[in-house]
């Protein structure tokens, strides 16, 4: 089969690989049918992320069809149409038990990382039953390809964690496609007032036409009095950071209110200052969170129902074999004005 | 003044009394601009609450005017725009203290109850300060009338205490004013589906057009069936009983899936039976609720922020003298296809 | 092998029995090292659970060791000692991916009652690695048979779904068995007052060594009354029911408090009265619940700790031979003065 | 009347002030019986609150009786003895709706710091009936004077907001008063094990006495080592810090586990590093807060049920008069092993 493979920072090439089979009960293997490129997918390329070797296959998002299932698998079976998590659970670990899926001790975040992923024309997922969702008859299968990973972030690491409620007015550091899925996923729970903040004017345009009550272009001097001004100098109920760099933790920090929820959700390389001096008697809280994709189910039934339209954030589209072409667009997002892209095969 | 006077079962009466005055330093006089009537009235002017004695001025909803403040009154001023909560809060027994300001040892739903209520040109307001909110300039102020006390009984009895969540499948028992006011309040927690019940067509047409996803008239037969085929067999996440007779509490018993939640709303005057036989092992939940008005502040966010509009609910305008003429209406609703009307001083 | 075998109301028989094999790659054959008998399997044994057919071996209770394996078993290998839940989990479906393993759509209450159970030299577990837990060296393993049903019961269908918090007054309706479990439990979160109520003073003389702070003999008149003293009239914070009859079930609603709890953990073969004529504006909720046994982890852990010592509800021991004499005597509890009782194999 | 007086850094007297008297009707006037010193009280008088002003008294805790109350004040009158909260609370603003009475609009945290304090003859307490709680006759007085401020410190900041739990593993990082408050208030919860962390071998034996299951001196090396292998290389659940300086929150993120709750009791003068390039996929939460004594109720309760001791934090005992001695004594608490000391008057 054909399958994009990393071969070390800068280098990647779309090339014959061996089909993957079964190796255990409990796996499947998915004929992928549409995939895409995740902002982490880019950090790979670049080599940030040293664990993944030479010769994987990236990718970790997708819809499929269950090629063949082991003889422990029985959720699904040949032919079944499956939306593919980015995460892998057991469903047998003590961390699997507590639903939290990201720390499973045989699982978590593998797909396209220290196993072989998804961008590919076929892709082995472990223990099926408990990694991959069931897409009924008549589903908008490439819509769905967005609960792979973005919409759960978005939501159980910005939304969730961030304990958005009715009424509250809440501020998201990024409109990336990352806080994009938390704008689209907050408005489950009818905020009064939400805020994106960007430096990118584009960007901030698609927020307004996504939901956001108020954008704030965050280059331009005085932001933060603009926000605690809309906040008649209260501060935010909650702060949800969707970049992962200091300046932007620097701001939730500075906009939160007393009793406030700061919400991380970027993937951070290097330390924040966290000024506890100002915040030791804020009564806030803040959280970290990688994506469980315990939300998958829910953000399925709300699609579904129309109460969420993924495709709002599928700007760009290519066959899987133009996943180089892809990649160059999609790592030129800004001009490209991208924000996710589908690869569809075949 | 003016006001409307309960003098016993089948007897009311538009006649004058003297304007009240303040009689502790936390009491407001409030100049009543609108007013409406409750379902609960129509229950006094029956006779069906025995404590309500003879003389009593009823009403227990509105907006109005600071005409005096006592001299504890701190929130508040002379020429201050208010709303009136239904439920009196003295903020400093033990329950108002657990914000359970529906059972505060010196308030509660004593308004047009056990003290004079608002369908008068003045009310007095004991413990002002925890039992109006301020209404800035520009608001609607008809439209807050809806939040002295069926949108936040819709919200806190119905959706609250039901933990209405995103993907949810809930069926709201009862299309009358409450029960719609649950429905509105419920889209805040972007349910999947909402299953509307009840056995007027007229009621149900609106409910659909109050954002209902599914519409039943149980007084055909097979409403259970119907219900269940579009829950798979595995019944309702939430059921809400907006009725307060046997026959719909029954009916939230049937229709409820193992781990739900049944929310009654319904003011009941006999007790029910509980299928404890087939219930016991269903993993459910059963709430009772007098509304605290503890989301006012909330509901009126989500007002300001246009997530919810509460004019959905007014049918009917009377100015405040036409007050007997809007009982007629308002107790002949199915009729009148009145959901709730407005009263107007002046 | 040898077990314990239904033959139909009042018929069972210590027989011989086929040892049973594996028949799916994810269960695992335990050997039975010590069980128990359960107050339901008396009610087996009566005939009223007729879903329970001739030749089952019965049971849901024990500790043992792997003497065999499933290939898709990875938590567990021969030689292993383990603690059977009495609830079967497949760990995959919709119910257990909410940790309501009751609900499993492929196990649930299934051992000793669907299919064969623990009253044997050997039982088939399916879905071993979510359906039992390992027992590290050093263990007090007779003491962790009190973990396989009636320590979690107690604990989550009374004690967590009761809310019990630290101060709070609660009531435990029935001091038998689970309601001991649910008292032992409690002290989990330190409430402030303990009251238990039952029939037998025997009964609530072992409660009162347990951790009771107040007893209640409910045969005697004026119990409520001496209950709403005890509250200065405000009623309980938590009323667990742990009987099963409509009359504990009436007095729980008698005694709860605005705001209460009340939690069913008994099993009720009929429906009860529920007063929402009362009820309806008191604030309180009713949960009902089958044990998931999601506690089972954190009850190890505090056994180990010495938080909770479950040996205190062990009153009497058999050889496995004896299975026969320990129905007698645990069927004749009151006069027995038995609470649970321990069959060892071997 | 006499009153210890601040009169900048590194000064302060015993002196002649006027007895203080009712400027508002929500007011009363208490006479001092019992009060203690805080640590924050020693950072005052170093100069590290600037706010505090010349003349000020000093002092936010103790027990008194009521000597005047305002014609507002309902829960009180002349004579009742009464325990003084630290926060003082308005019960009416947007933050005291909301249980955050620490940061009341007209309250918060002023006495002894706004407002004159507690170590004196006489205080007036603002909003009385928000702010003071009622002494039943009977009851230990002294040991209430631990629920001023300590005890709901150690369990709200720590041990409510670290969200411990039965069966729980966690660590107390500082072993002073306020660390050992969390320490006895954590046992609310059952954990499983409470590993107490400190510099002072005789505090971590005092901790060993108040229930820790483990000590580690954190002067020593491979304190981080130990910890992780007491906890099977997992981290713990819940890590309370209880000093306030960046070393012991360092610590805290070193042993934090997957999935667990740093709270944050430390009073901080400099900001620290948060590790987000670490901590970003752990699933953590921080919390701050400065205590809303909400919880004094509950205290009361336990301390009543004989679920709590305060007695144990109570080292040393003098008259008010000799209070420049007992800062002394509280200064050096490490030398005279000194945890609270009690102060009475008359």
């Amino acid at each position: 089969m054909k399958a994009l493979v990393y071969h070390g920072p800068g280098k990647k090439a779309w090339e014959e690989k061996p089909k993957p089979v079964i190796t255990e009960p409990t796996d499947a293997i998915v004929k992928i049918f549409k995939t895409t490129i995740c902002g982490t997918d880019l950090h790979i390329m670049k080599g940030d992320l040293p664990a993944v070797s030479d010769g994987r296959i990236i990718g970790h998002e997708g819809v499929g069809i269950i090629d063949e299932a082991g003889t422990a698998v029985s959720n699904f079976k040949k032919g079944d149409h499956v939306l593919i998590s980015c995460i892998t659970s057991c469903g047998k670990c003590e961390y699997c038990k507590k639903a939290m899926y990201s720390h499973c001790e045989k699982g978590g975040w593998i797909l396209g990382n220290m196993i072989d992923g998804t961008q590919a024309e076929y892709v082995r997922i472990p223990y099926a039953d408990n990694s991959l969702y069931p897409i009924p008859a008549g589903a908008d299968e490439e819509a769905l390809v967005m609960l792979s990973d973005i919409l759960p972030t978005g939501f159980e690491c910005g939304v969730l964690n961030g304990q958005v409620k009715p009424g509250d007015t809440i501020a998201i550091v990024g409109a990336g496609p990352i806080g994009l899925a938390a704008l689209l996923t907050a408005q489950f729970f009818s905020p009064a007032e939400i805020i994106m903040i960007d430096q990118d004017d584009n960007r901030l345009h698609v927020a307004k036409t996504f939901g956001a009550t108020q954008i704030i272009n965050s280059s331009e001097k005085g932001s933060v009095e603009k926000i605690m001004k809309l906040t008649k100098n209260k501060g935010v109920d909650v702060a949800i950071e969707a970049v992962g760099v200091p300046a932007t933790f620097e701001l939730c920090q500075e906009i939160i209110g007393a009793g406030g929820h700061i919400a991380n959700i970027g993937v951070h390389g290097k330390s924040v200052t966290l000024h506890l001096e100002n915040l030791w008697s804020k009564n806030i809280t803040i959280t970290t969170r990688l994506v469980d994709t315990v939300s998958t189910p829910m953000l399925f039934k709300n699609v579904q129902s129309g109460n969420l339209d993924p495709n709002k954030l599928i700007t760009h589209h290519f066959t899987l074999d133009q996943v180089i072409e892809a990649y160059e667009t999609f790592g030129n997002a800004a001009n490209e004005k991208a924000l996710k892209v589908i690869l569809t095969n075949g």
